[in-house]
């Protein structure tokens, strides 16, 4: 496709003054666009797909210069980014160095926030009104959030509080059924209802003849009459009832259809002057103009590079995840008490597998880490086992109810904890870094990093048929590069001792926590072939750490470097350094530099120097 | 008062069989234990004044040895306590090795889940409901939450998700109009509403009256008939439209008066076979029975000992937090863009003074402390500089937005961490132990921990008008015991060096951080007295640790202890030993076990060996 409009840098005055013609052939453009740089770079698919429309109505009644436009997520603004002087670059999309899959301050002025955890936008959108109204200025502000983002409780309390203070802005619901598999819960229920009983479909047409035939009249004064128009938007969409927005204190209107950019605009239009918060309910369908995705938008969610004439994406190769599911699959047909939880990811936590087998003892809660951490708490009291599978880096938003609702208790709480280091092109908000400082602080916790698929579920057998309190395993995205020599260990309980894997002498000790084994295995392989000689234990145990094991393995041995994938500051080599007497000399390897950004995995340890070759230099350094 | 019932240690039965009239009596008796307990040894008041009905009512319906009560935040459960065993110790409530202020189940077999932080009940008996239903077992669940919990976005996910698979459970929304102060949003609003347009006080009569004649005839059978009902109840009340509780999927029951214990009982009765979640909307007063208190619910909510005849409270002397508000206030006179913020606790942090100066500048968001620090995020996007005031334990609920809505963006931030360290009688679910090690892990962030009231009000200063990124500020609850000899520093840029507090020789460094400063100046004395010189380094700036200042003022000196109140991995000793090379002999005094319960700060701090006695023996030990 040529493209007319999207390479030419358009003004916001440029994309004011387009015809609804013009529009829609930007919007094609976008999807081609798109379609094109995901399909060879990999990225979020079905969603940026369907806030195509949206974003070009955003873009055609505010001034992206300007204004604040807050995308929840961030996994929808690709078409943001085209538009506001990105297209040059959109090439680089999630590569190094380039254009971020998510919303970034210090890429452009023109995003208002980072994004990247579900469900912030309303809060950082209530913050930018309130200041706006404090400096006396004029920004319009808007929040744009899916509803599987309204399942998290970020999102009501942002609601809640501004709908008490009355702070005009503009949340836009984009409600497309989803979050990133099916959306559940009773929100999710009550905004099908909210679809069904207005008659969306017939309003629909009566909505746009209104405003076409009524909108030259309206514009600033509309300000002065919301309650009339309340009531008017509840005439036009055949509402009987106040919805639980308007309780909140919004003022509500829809449902629209969001892929009807004139009518959009027109909404906009309507709503962006009235002095209250507004939140304007529309409908868009995920993948919107891609078949293979409107089909299985979960499947085109997040996706690496695919065939975009076919739709064939490389067919998945076994993954730490698919691992995970298998092991925890067979394990829970033995033992009858285990209940596994996801928090709307059954599919990216490889929990579906579970849900098939098990449906009766599986629980996907919405995007919503902190109930599903507290709920499990709840589940270990009455005799379950609750294995809580959730990626690293989202698990942080359960930090306090880990503490108080499972370890203060010494509840048998199981955390699978997906995602753990480094993640690649999501980028530095998606890395899994923090996991091992924070469970290291928390009572009772017992913290294992399984090498390898066999070490995952020795580690899972373990934590659930044998530990007692609460256990989290953390294992990172894709696939094993360790190659199991057989010796390591072969009995499940063998996983609370570290074991020696490369054994060449005594001149220096290497201890590796998690996969980061293979690049500690090829240092020590590299200096042995230089005539440098030493010893690498891997230690699958990080909490308790089995300090008296280690010393024992460490023989003679001095000199100790230690690896791991996560922050330095409270880690696994930061505690055993504090810990071990000071006749050792520790040198500690792990991530100093927490905004490692989108690149490969390789490229992202590289960087962390935590990489085998960092690893030979600093072995060298201590010696 | 003598007691006829309150000290016979009822059981169930006994407590089932009460009549009306000894129900009377028994909530008469608790109150007089609550009231000379509490004026005796501090605790909660008002709220547990407020829901003495309540539990009479629940134990009169459910079996506390089987059924699950679980009650949110915990502060209202001594009642609970009082009639289930722990009448005899009830007066070593909060005292070390007493009754805990909290329901605690390493306390007793009857408390079904430790609360103490808030909104999380309801995903507790989310949890406890699915595992009966998976066990296939028949207790009763009930959440007890009050109206400033449910501005908790952690409440939300929870109703939410059981709204949606409707296992059977109830909510108890023990609605007082109240959070700690006056509760605020929407939802609140919304509840008022709800109170109002039932004609709630007319509609309880009615709902009497019906449930006297009927009840006989209602029973297990009931079950069959929720919609029947729902529509019966909706009748009674008034109401013309279904609620928001409806709406997310709960059978909604209320507003009934939560002081009139045969109403409860009755209704309890009536719903407690429904298979569905049921919210019960009561209304209750805090403080109720004790006129101080209902006259004036915020001052008696977490109390210290006072005169029970006339109300009075020992007068507030000066603390950190009533210093932090005169310095913000002072700070925010000159510089117009400090904008205040709490979670739902003005009072608690000191903001009302800032709120009082500033209405227009400040924001009370509810128990949200998610979204209190997302929408500081957003404010700070905009050329505000946001102040957040929450307890350093409350502070945990915002951990992974304080990373990526405040940290990855560096927005200027500025975070007053009141109750960092021991909290005392509250005990372990309170103690702010973990906002070291937290605040350490995070990109840009600033930590400080001023050791007195001049070092807290420069060290704000700075973060408020110097720093450009994430700051915070770390103080304990209670008032300084630091003597300022006068010559550490005056100016307020001083806080980010070390400074030399004491300085009797160079055998051992003691570093200290904060207001822990104290125990060091006096071990370091009394060392010196015994003939031992050592120097005392204090180091009001944790991160960035200046680390070459620090050697600088080490000299020759390559002993050294640290200490802090905090937990020790990841903590600022733990971080200083892992930077300083190896010919320094670093010992770190913090806090190793976090299960510290109630009990005076002082003597916390001994169990936690990070007291001038412990820290004496330590420097001995590595001398």
């Amino acid at each position: 496709m040529d493209y007319k409009f999207i390479n030419k840098n358009l003004k916001p005055s440029d994309i004011h003054a387009l015809s609804n013609k013009e529009r829609d052939v930007v919007c094609a453009e976008l999807r081609d666009k798109i379609l094109k740089t995901v399909s060879s770079n990999g990225g979020h698919l079905a969603s940026n797909l369907g806030a195509v429309e949206l974003t070009v109505a955003l873009l055609s009644v505010f001034d992206y210069t300007k204004d604040k436009i807050v995308f929840d997520v961030g996994h929808q603004s690709y078409s943001y980014k085209i538009l506001t002087g990105r297209y040059d670059k959109f090439d680089t999309l999630r590569q190094k160095d380039g254009i971020s899959g998510f919303p970034r301050v210090s890429e452009s002025d023109y995003d208002a926030f980072d994004t990247g955890h579900s469900s912030t936008s309303i809060s950082a959108a209530v913050g930018m009104a309130r200041a706006r109204d404090i400096n006396k200025s004029d920004e319009y502000v808007v929040a744009v959030i899916g509803d599987g983002a309204m399942t998290g409780g970020l999102a009501y309390e942002a609601l809640n509080d501004v709908g008490h203070t009355q702070n005009p802005m503009i949340v836009i619901l984009n409600d497309n059924e989803m979050s990133i598999s099916k959306n559940v819960g009773g929100m999710s229920k009550y905004l099908k209802q909210l679809r069904i009983s207005s008659g969306y479909l017939n309003a629909k047409h009566k909505t746009e003849k209104f405003l076409i035939t009524q909108l030259p009249v309206l514009g600033k004064p509309i300000t002065a009459a919301i309650l009339g128009i309340k009531r008017f938007f509840r005439f036009l969409v055949n509402r009987k009832q106040p919805s639980m927005f308007e309780d909140l204190g919004f003022v509500y209107y829809g449902p629209i259809d969001g892929h009807d950019t004139a009518q959009l605009i027109k909404s906009l239009k309507a709503v962006k002057d009235l002095k209250a918060p507004v939140l304007l309910h529309i409908c868009t369908k995920k993948g919107k103009g891609y078949e293979f995705a409107e089909t299985n938008p979960s499947n085109y969610h997040g996706v690496s590079p695919f065939n975009l004439e076919t739709g064939v994406k490389s067919s998945g190769s076994l993954s730490y995840t698919s691992s995970f599911a298998g092991s925890l699959v067979e394990i829970a047909t033995t033992n009858k008490k285990v209940v596994g939880i996801s928090a709307a990811m059954p599919q990216g936590t490889g929990m579906e597998k579970f849900e098939d087998k098990f449906p009766d003892r599986f629980f996907d809660v919405g995007i919503a880490e902190e109930h599903a951490v507290t709920m499990a708490g709840g589940l270990s009291r009455l005799d379950t086992v609750p294995v809580v599978a959730i990626y690293s880096s989202f698990l942080q938003r359960a930090y306090d109810e880990i503490i108080h609702d499972v370890c203060f208790m010494n509840n048998h709480v199981v955390f699978a904890v997906d995602r753990a280091g480094f993640v690649g092109n999501d980028g530095h908000t998606h890395n899994g870094l923090y996991d091992i400082a924070y469970f290291n602080t928390m009572p009772n916790m017992t913290l294992f990093a399984p090498r390898d698929y066999k070490d995952l579920k020795n580690c899972l057998d373990y934590a659930i048929n044998t530990c007692k309190g609460p256990c989290a395993v953390r294992y990172p995205r894709g696939s094993s590069c360790f190659e199991d020599k057989g010796a390591l260990y072969n009995d499940a309980s063998d996983v609370i001792k570290p074991h020696i894997s490369r054994d060449y002498g005594e001149e220096y000790a290497i201890v590796s926590f998690g996969t980061i084994c293979s690049e500690a295995d090829k240092a020590c392989d590299e200096l042995h072939e230089a005539g440098i000689n030493g010893r690498h234990i891997n230690c699958p145990l990080i909490k308790p750490m089995p300090v008296n094991k280690l010393r024992m393995l460490f023989g003679d041995i001095k000199k100790v470097v230690t690896v791991e994938e996560g922050i330095r500051n409270g880690g696994a080599g930061n505690f055993l350094k504090d810990i071990l007497d000071n006749r050792y000399v520790v040198s500690v390897a792990a991530v100093d530099n927490q905004m490692i950004r989108a690149a490969s995995i390789k490229e992202q340890r590289i960087e962390a120097r935590i990489d085998s070759d960092s690893l030979k230099e600093r072995i060298k350094f201590i010696l």
